[in-house]
């Protein structure tokens, strides 16, 4: 019987099709270094940014199957990427996001327009840290330190690469 | 047979008790001039901006019973505040925040921490259009006037006053 | 200030066109029937069994505007049916139907499929007490003075018409 | 890049922590030969069935970390039983059931109250394989060898033993 179960990190990000590819290399990164400390992946198990994620945690040596955890708004499976292992299909609409980060031990955010942010204040309110990659643009670059409302005493961590990013998900993970 | 129905406006800010009476003034001031104008008032049915906006709603002349919509976050109906007409008990947590903008046509926010800011993104992802007062704090303040991301060509709708935001409402929805 | 709200009651059945019209009949008078007793009326907002409830309500004599509340599947409210006047837009899919018995203070089941089945049976597990109009077939037909499971003490309460069914509703809720 | 994602069953029956000792051993049974013949196992994440579900499904020589998934109700994602690898903490309340069924290609039920009920309506309506374990009494016992209503050509698939019912799920999978 394992006694700690694995911990999970959503990654939040664009979806869009058209997202720059340096974008979409940072967020392999991160899913490839997530996997590599050990960490399971979920997303919103669709396009741009959460195919990056996706294809970075299958380039982990560490991935298994079962390490991509994809929830997905409508009930069509199908729709999700795939390198996403476990599906979710749950309906929901937008309301995937809030199940996604409520499922979530920590929340990365990278760059992102209006999805994004409203994970990150979802994921503020549910009391999760979540870490603000700076890739220049984006919410997670215009919040990257702040704090969202006065009901925490942290801010969302600044990570200017992947290897910070992981970095800081591991330290608010071990914190006290 | 009604052939247009009556419009719905989502108020969305804080539910915190500690909440300054100034905003409280100027949210019951939102949900009488936002009946007065013969929109239906929907919120998330709990205290603070919430229950302002509902005792606003009622001490409109135009207030009829079932004028006031609550979406609240648990089971329990006997948590909306005695302003709220319709209850809707969603058992959804959070998301209850998305079901509630959903339902809107347009989205006032007044102030607000995180669940205001979950809001307005929401809101914006989904296309309504969305009034900001500015009452000096909060993500209404901060994002008035500005957009969220590129999807959409508008930007958040400052207003100043109530009865600003109530024209800026109509002015979003008559709009062809 | 209230201080009793109205009570509502979810009125549940299929929503096919070619439901028969001696069952939208009777859909129509449990309707108008729970309007004249003073209730709300709440549904799925969509078609068959669903219009005729809320064309009912619109024919009590005490209806007014914000009697019919409709929790739809969707984002999109113009699929409600003209007779709903409060449309909540869920985009929950199957899960509006957990809303919709949540949201009630009591369930009426006319017939009905698999849809309606899980509302019997959702309305069961939240404690809410339930009324199953015999009308010859379907799961309201089968279940029937029956109970779900032996988590509770009652049974679904038979009614044979719809005044019977309102009848029911009110002793249920009346019931110390 | 995996061309066929692997396939997960949703196995529903009673959280009740008192259980008859035999539906457990059926419900491991159920958990280990799912896993043996490939599948993912989903469950809603708690006690009972739930709990002996996901036991089962470990000791399968074919487990690996990721292939039990547990949806639980709550944002507490400490609730799940300590078998379930993916938790996803819904927040959602019974709502998750939906998502439950949503997300599995065949759901197995093992007796059942109300609860495992609306999990086998849902699944009914959203097209999903339901396979009813006849352990002598509950809702998989009642419905097996039934159609839940018209919308659908086939049957609840009886099934008698774990095998049997896995048996049963490949060849509903494996259909043309």
């Amino acid at each position: 019987m394992q006694t700690t179960r694995r911990r999970t990190v959503a990654v939040c990000g664009s979806g869009a099709a058209d997202t720059p590819p340096a974008v979409l290399e940072v967020a392999f990164a991160v899913g490839r270094a997530l996997v590599d400390a050990g960490f399971r992946v979920a997303c919103g198990g669709l396009g741009g940014v959460m195919t990056a994620v996706c294809r970075g945690a299958r380039a982990s040596d560490r991935w298994t199957e079962g390490t991509t955890l994809g929830i997905v708004p409508t009930y069509d499976a199908s729709t999700a990427n795939p390198y996403v292992d476990v599906v979710v299909a749950s309906g929901l609409g937008l309301a995937r996001n809030v199940v996604l980060v409520a499922s979530a031990d920590a929340v990365v955010a990278i760059g992102g327009g209006s999805g994004t942010l409203a994970e990150i204040a979802l994921a503020w309110q549910l009391g999760k840290p979540v870490v603000a990659l700076d890739v220049g643009f984006g919410w997670s670059h215009e919040l990257a330190g702040r704090a969202i409302d006065d009901r925490r005493p942290d801010t969302l961590r600044r990570a200017s690469t992947p290897e910070a990013a992981v970095a800081a998900v591991r330290a608010a993970l071990d914190a006290p």
